[in-house]
């Protein structure tokens, strides 16, 4: 024991090197994995939890704790716990979570755009064959969600050339990002009339549980030239109609799908979305915790919190992220 | 007739749509399509004609040119030609061009970055599993070939997180791009050792012929995360050996291939490199000259030129681009 409260990590680790990279940047702080301990260990003492979907009971075996960090931006895996303890919960927001999420909105809205699915069907099909090619400039980019990671990928995708509008529920966003015209909770429909490509960053909350469904797809913008409208989710799972993204990939409502997230994780190997053609899935890949970051934001949080300074990224409960 | 010299049009129109936007952007000038007319036939009093990859005996058709126009930022298809008149000869460069071509390039690099190749086999096999992801700043993007084109998508890759460095003969780039490090022909070497992903973005000349083979493949940086070295080829497919190219992906000196340019175009059925499973390929299409913006171009050189100002983006025929 080094004298200093030791993190409790409740979490699956991916690999050794991410658990070094985690405990190596915690500068002496022990770390306790829950996963090695007894299913019954009462944890006294323990002061901070670094957390991502943990076990429905965990916060009954930490009387002390008095932070909880959660492993990713979003927290609605904790408010599925039971009896969360009222204690200050910190988001994590960093630099290159931020630039990974970007980075797979970006391949993925370039995926469609240049018709991707389609040149490596013709590839499969050794056939040269050219597609005609709108300017982005075409192309029409709404992102709901407009938090850190939504600003950051709408400046990102402006600087690709693609025309880009926001929706939040307050009509704002975490940073302004020029030229990005912004609609409020009232201009849904607007901002929906105009969109090629449909970008889902939302936090899980009551208000957001299937949100992306056939009514919202149906009010998307046709492309003449390229295969659209498209959705693209990085967000949550819980915030899509699964059954809706099949019958409207079905029925041409949607051109073209990329999905990160998913209404249960892992995704079934019998879902029909697997094998669309003009769906590209990844398993809740799109922006993995860096935990040698992880271990910086957590060690900075703490020292702020044991310095009677306020915690940063704090979540507010009442609105549930 | 306008009254006006005629535009001379010899290349493959991809669409009707395409033709349309020339013509019509071409303020009532006459546009007359090789194509269309007998083989034999002499164009007495054409001033101005617009090519990509004329026939060998277009130039002794046209007594009376005064400017060749290239479809295209390359124009080693105009010096394949018999007899090409010593006239001024001038490039397209076009913001929508760059544009479209770092939007391929954008795209090319991010597929390997975030393994695409890989999550779309383990979609086919219904598969749910995640693999490990380093960092955009820890890869190095070497362009080779720093004029418009590179620098705009040095700019683009630097926003996206990558590690940029450039080679070009003389060390210089078109545009100064902040935090990209330039390197000279001495340093070829130096630049190709500490670069992962390698973009060929060259003219073909007499030096650049083959360039990208196993000798400059082997000296590559390979990173342990992702499957590198990577080559993507957006100039010319007379730059690269592909015998080379199929070699290296299967022993492995290269982890991955995008290629939008062929040694022979179109691309032999049989060719070996259609089915590596990390070779991505397109029918040369990563930036395509938007018509429109092409009748604005010659038309704006052509009021130059008759205005007795000098034309813009002419071709230096020592150089050879």
């Amino acid at each position: 024991m080094s004298g200093k409260s030791p993190l409790l990590v409740a979490m699956e680790m991916s690999s050794i090197r991410s658990i070094d990279r985690l405990t190596s940047g915690m500068g002496g702080r022990d770390v306790v994995f829950v996963k090695d301990r007894p299913d019954e260990e009462i944890f006294h003492d323990v002061k901070y939890a670094l957390v991502w979907k943990p076990d429905a009971k965990l916060f009954s075996r930490l009387p002390d704790l008095e932070v909880i960090f959660s492993v990713g931006a979003g927290v609605d895996h904790i408010f599925a716990c039971d009896d969360v303890p009222d204690v200050p919960i910190v988001r994590f927001v960093d630099p290159d979570l931020t630039t990974r999420m970007s980075e797979w909105i970006c391949l993925q809205a370039l995926s469609h755009l240049r018709q991707a699915p389609a040149y490596s069907r013709f590839q499969r099909e050794h056939r040269w064959h050219e597609l005609s090619q709108p300017q982005a400039s075409e192309i029409t980019i709404g992102i709901m969600g407009m938090g850190e990671l939504g600003s950051d990928a709408a400046a990102k995708l402006s600087t690709l050339g693609f025309r880009v509008i926001g929706w939040s529920r307050s009509g704002k966003s975490s940073r302004e990002v020029a030229g990005v015209e912004m609609f409020n909770t009232h201009r849904l429909e607007a901002f929906l009339r105009q969109t090629n490509m449909l970008i889902g960053l939302l936090p899980l909350t009551e208000d957001t549980i299937g949100i992306f469904n056939r009514k919202v797809f149906s009010m998307l913008e046709r492309h003449e030239e390229i295969a659209s409208p498209v959705f693209i989710n990085a967000g949550r799972g819980g915030s899509q109609s699964e059954a809706d993204i099949v019958s409207c990939l079905r029925d041409g409502t949607l051109g073209g799908v990329s999905l990160d997230v998913f209404e249960e994780e892992p995704l079934d190997a019998d879902s029909l979305l697997w094998d669309f053609d003009n769906a590209i899935l990844t398993p809740h890949a799109a922006a993995v915790s860096d935990m040698a970051n992880m271990a910086r934001h957590v060690s900075a949080q703490i020292s702020r919190y044991e310095a009677g300074e306020p915690l940063q990224f704090l979540v507010d409960r009442n609105r549930g992220y």
